[in-house]
């Protein structure tokens, strides 16, 4: 038992040392933002993607690598949204960006006067006659004084993703939302809105933090301040597209699955480094080291890089029915989607003995910084997994810089540390290994 | 005793999220980089430092502030620094940079033939007759594969500290040395260098890691390589020079002292925005947190923004004198000089129940990150103090990213997300607040 713990130890260090010194998985990153920014579901940014992630994955020489491919309803950006604030006599354009799934304005735009406001509830107030025909204006900021980057992220979230729909309900002919992001920068972040079924669709646009600062400004020094919007996006119902899916079989229980995965997506207007580009070079150069290492899993380690996160969660609703058909175990499933950032931990949503069982594995990488392994949130693309009983398991990173880059053009590869990112690597390397060595209760 | 507790947690819980919304101390940093970059003792740029650190202290109000004036010898580039390789036919510049207390060459420079080495103890092997006239240029890099930078730059740093005098003695016309830095690129790194007393000075400089990585190719491949380097500085005999020292009375033993120290010096090529600009900025930040929050500590807290870390280490040898003569008891002293990065613990220099007292208090921030708090190295500034069996502390962060900027041009603002560099403010305003509470045995 002594001997097989120093085995474990001896390995994990040869991953940890592996990872930190491979300059492949940061190299892959950069030729993925360089050559495939912008990778919506549908887009043709999106396909190079998926070639380019495949062949990257092929030099690992997994025992099966192959597309699974499937068609889906997209929606994409025909051009670049405007929208211009006008008050007295003066004009001035604001940096914006669609929002996810929006609809288009008419051709020579929509205009109406801005009406400001912080919660959705505002709207049940102010009602009917007075939200008429306004460009509700959203300006809740992500509540700064909060640790946890990602709760302030919940806590603004309703305006990006219910704010076009109620805001329709009473009337009003478009809507511009605050950026979820925690600092002042002019980057406007997008991301995925809904109407709800019913409701006429309106324009839904996402302003930067520094001018949604400078607009509320405009709007409380100036009477009947009004923007214009151009936007101009579309729907389309088929598009053709593929996860990835790539296997090092087991040695002892081929049928028995250990899933990586991360997303191939980016939002149209992003390079998308650290969301989640960084998520797939790591998964990809998890199989490198195992490769590199010789390390022989007793089970299947399965690698799925799925599409279309951001809008409608495709890929990870055909990779669940399948999985549904296929009926082979998964003994647990591991999700990159939160930066290559410095990671602390893993979040587990599994049952109470499996957490405990997950944690006292993961415990052993407390000297590489993983002290922080606890319930919590697996990933999106697993979610639809959980119908059947797999743990999901989500790496923690150090979350205080993810949204100043989050779902906007500042999501470049410059913004990525390789060390942190190959700490990400290593650590979901490290995991697998010693979910495959003990199993899990 | 559970009201007491429950009083210290919610005094923390102000104090980290007063720290996270207020943008002063990084508004602060952004001043201090872009009007006093390179502000090396006796340099103007150290003037201009210490005036505008002075400015933003008072805006905190201490209860004092003074400047502790002294003289020291000093050094500076008269100008940038210049290398040049030359093969068969072919002349490249190089990114190179003086190394600190680096002589100047003669005016026209000096030109020697390269000889490569990995190792001081290399050229006790190669001897007088090969070193004798050569250009020795030191080209072993960090162990990338280490988790812990620190442990790697002192793996390599004998090559940067003593490379020099170990090249004269053997007769040696000069030394160029790698850049001690994780990641390639094109930043000469810089540093301080010594010579050991009788030897022969000659020019040492630094080159940037991509740039060794090209110059060991361009020796291999040819035949009598060739470098001229000219250098020019100066050493200054007696420059005028201050400490910043400010304190927060205590209101039950204002004669006992907690002492919080970042050093105000940057090296000359560098803004200095993790090291250490944003050490000086937090420690600042700590007055205006408790101020704001109105926090009125036992014991008298102190700042001391030191002088000349980089070099000579003379503001922390001026500050121990007046130590020795103040006679106040010190009851710990603190230092933030690890970058403006994600805070992960607190390193102890002390005896082993004052590490446990300690750590027993900074255990309490374990929800804000501060997991890792370990007998461990206090600071360059604060070091003297251990010989009046003064506790030491330094702030510790991530390290992962510090070696890409440290000593480099690339250490700038842009580098520093507030977010982690006000965690850091947190923390140790969060343990000031605990040891003046509660004391250490």
């Amino acid at each position: 038992m002594i001997h097989a713990q120093e085995t474990e130890r001896n390995i994990i260090s040869a991953i940890y040392k592996n990872a930190l010194s491979s300059y492949e998985a940061y190299n892959n990153l950069n030729e993925l933002c360089t050559n495939a920014p912008g990778r919506l579901v549908g887009s043709k940014e999106s396909e190079r993607a998926i070639q380019l992630l495949n062949t990257q994955l092929k030099k690992n020489h997994p025992d099966t690598v192959y597309l699974q491919n499937y068609t889906t309803p997209s929606w994409r950006c025909k051009s670049t949204c405007q929208a211009i604030v006008k008050y007295g006599l003066k004009k001035d354009s604001l940096h914006v960006v669609n929002l996810g799934l929006s609809v288009s304005s008419p051709d020579n735009g929509i205009e109406g006067e801005v009406l400001e406001v912080r919660t959705l509830s505002a709207l049940d107030s102010l009602g009917h006659r007075i939200v008429k025909d306004k460009i509700v204006f959203f300006n809740r900021a992500m509540e700064n004084s909060d640790i946890n980057t990602f709760k302030a992220y919940s806590g603004a979230i309703d305006q990006r993703g219910k704010g076009a729909s109620k805001a329709s309900e009473y009337g009003a002919a478009g809507v511009i939302v605050r950026s979820l992001a925690t600092e002042p920068d002019n980057f406007p972040h997008t991301g995925v809105s809904q109407y709800k079924d019913g409701v006429r669709k309106i324009p839904n646009i996402s302003i930067s933090t520094i001018d949604a600062d400078k607009l509320s400004r405009i709007n409380k020094q100036n009477q009947g301040v009004k923007i214009r919007i151009k936007s101009d996006t579309e729907t389309i119902d088929a598009a053709k597209t593929s996860n990835i899916i790539a296997e090092i079989k087991g040695s002892q229980h081929p049928e028995k699955i250990i899933l990586i995965g991360a997303h191939t997506d980016a939002w149209f207007n992003t390079p998308g480094a650290h969301d989640d580009g960084a998520g797939c070079e790591q998964i990809i150069d998890v199989f490198r080291i195992f490769k590199e290492l010789n390390i022989k899993p007793a089970n299947t380690i399965r690698l799925v890089l799925f599409m279309d996160e951001e809008m409608y969660q495709s890929g990870s609703k055909v990779y669940a029915e399948f999985v549904g058909k296929e009926k082979k175990e998964h003994i647990v499933s591991i999700e990159s989607d939160a930066g290559g950032l410095l990671p602390l931990g893993f979040g587990i949503d599994a049952e109470d003995s499996s957490i405990e069982s997950i944690k006292k594995l993961a415990d052993q990488l407390v000297n590489y910084g993983i002290y922080k392994t606890e319930k919590g949130y697996g990933g999106t693309d697993i979610e639809p997994l959980k119908q059947f009983g797999i743990p999901l398991i989500g790496l923690m990173t150090n979350s205080q810089r993810y949204f100043e880059y989050h779902h906007s053009a500042n999501d470049t590869f410059d913004k990525v540390s390789r060390r942190e990112m190959q700490l990400g690597t290593a650590a979901i390397a490290s995991l697998v290994y010693l979910i495959d060595k003990n199993g899990i209760q």
